[in-house]
């Protein structure tokens, strides 16, 4: 009854993507432990079934190739466990929070971390990613770490919202994590793993439910080694 | 069977409140029609009931003083109509939006329409809102209009998600709106009330959403005449 994950690595083998975290942790949640296969950029196309992301979850004869398809699918193959998405408001917002976090937290935080990613990546993956994220960019990546100060404070005014939710509840899930958690976290996982930038005050009402997504299931995100 | 709607309205008796709305549009929802009672800030005192702040409803011998507090009786009074927050996500999902209405979209467009406001305010109003909003600016509501290309590119990006939501679904509560889509509704129609400029072009899928929002409950919110 083993299921397969197959996620993106830095050089050093750590575990960096969001969108990979968003996986690991919505398994860890249903209390599902996969075997993990690491990829880099360069091996996505020999994972077949034809991926050109990850995550991609092999589960039995399901073959699972996004990670808000791999939390539907988990809540449908374990239904009696914890839910991920309870109702479909939760639903409704997993989505909005989605858009909220792709939008408003990847972008500043890619520019954050841009040239860390580069650093961190095996030399295998390095002129791939240096030649899409600067046409993306439009700019070199060293040049973004120039600049870093004001995507910080971008970044930082974007969190407001959860400053607002969690001066009354443990989570965005509530007294318990759901899937909305694991969105965000992931975006903050990325960068304390590869990033070489404090993003947060501890004081900070999001750094503190940071710190509490980083011990849920003995643990699983702080077990990943931060890069600072 | 008959409640009462306190709300806030300008010198020439249109209704502005982004609170306000919201009750309103949750009222049409529920198949509700208030009596509607014009206030001035200068008069919130005067509903008694330990009101300090509109929306107020009174409903039968129920007061209820907050917006937030008004969908929530409405749901429980009216179980039989439609919903406005049908499952414990919806609530959670209504609270997140929440607060990011009010920290990425009240901000920049009060910033935009600040001096907007006290133009359209009953002379009784201006002095008080002139003082306590200068203050909170820390800013003359003059010199905060003479900024408002860097609040509207900051209002236009920071609508980014939902951007990506209207892009596969009608509103933020799937094909028909709920409590949420009401949340972000009453921000634009604060400005389109009460504000002198147009936030966004007819082509961005934020205005085609709020065109729609416009004409439900038999055009509620565009019975409001606007301000340009």
């Amino acid at each position: 009854m083993t299921c397969t994950l197959f996620e993106l690595r830095a050089a050093d083998g750590r575990a960096f993507s969001p969108f990979c975290w968003r996986a690991r942790m919505a398994l860890a949640h249903k209390g599902v432990e996969p075997a993990l296969r690491a990829v880099r950029f360069c091996d996505i196309a020999d994972i077949g079934h034809g991926a050109t992301t990850v995550p991609v979850l092999l589960d039995e004869d399901a073959v699972v190739r996004d990670s808000w398809d791999i939390a539907i699918h988990l809540d449908q193959r374990w239904p009696d466990r914890p839910p991920l998405l309870p109702t479909e408001g939760d639903r409704r917002m997993a989505q909005f929070v989605h858009q909220w976090t792709v939008t408003q937290l990847h972008l500043p935080i890619f520019k954050i971390i841009a040239a860390d990613i580069w650093d961190a990546l095996d030399a295998q993956d390095q002129p791939y990613f240096r030649a899409s994220r600067e046409k993306r960019l439009n700019a070199t990546l060293e040049s973004v770490r120039n600049v870093q100060a004001g995507n910080l404070a971008q970044l930082r005014a974007n969190l407001a919202p959860l400053r607002g939710v969690f001066s009354t509840q443990a989570f965005l899930g509530g007294a318990q994590p759901l899937y909305a958690d694991y969105i965000v976290f992931g975006a903050l996982q990325w960068a304390r793993v590869v990033g070489q930038v404090k993003l947060l005050d501890g004081d900070d009402a999001v750094s503190q439910w940071f710190e509490r997504c980083l011990d849920l299931h003995e643990g699983l995100g702080r077990r990943e080694p931060a890069g600072v």
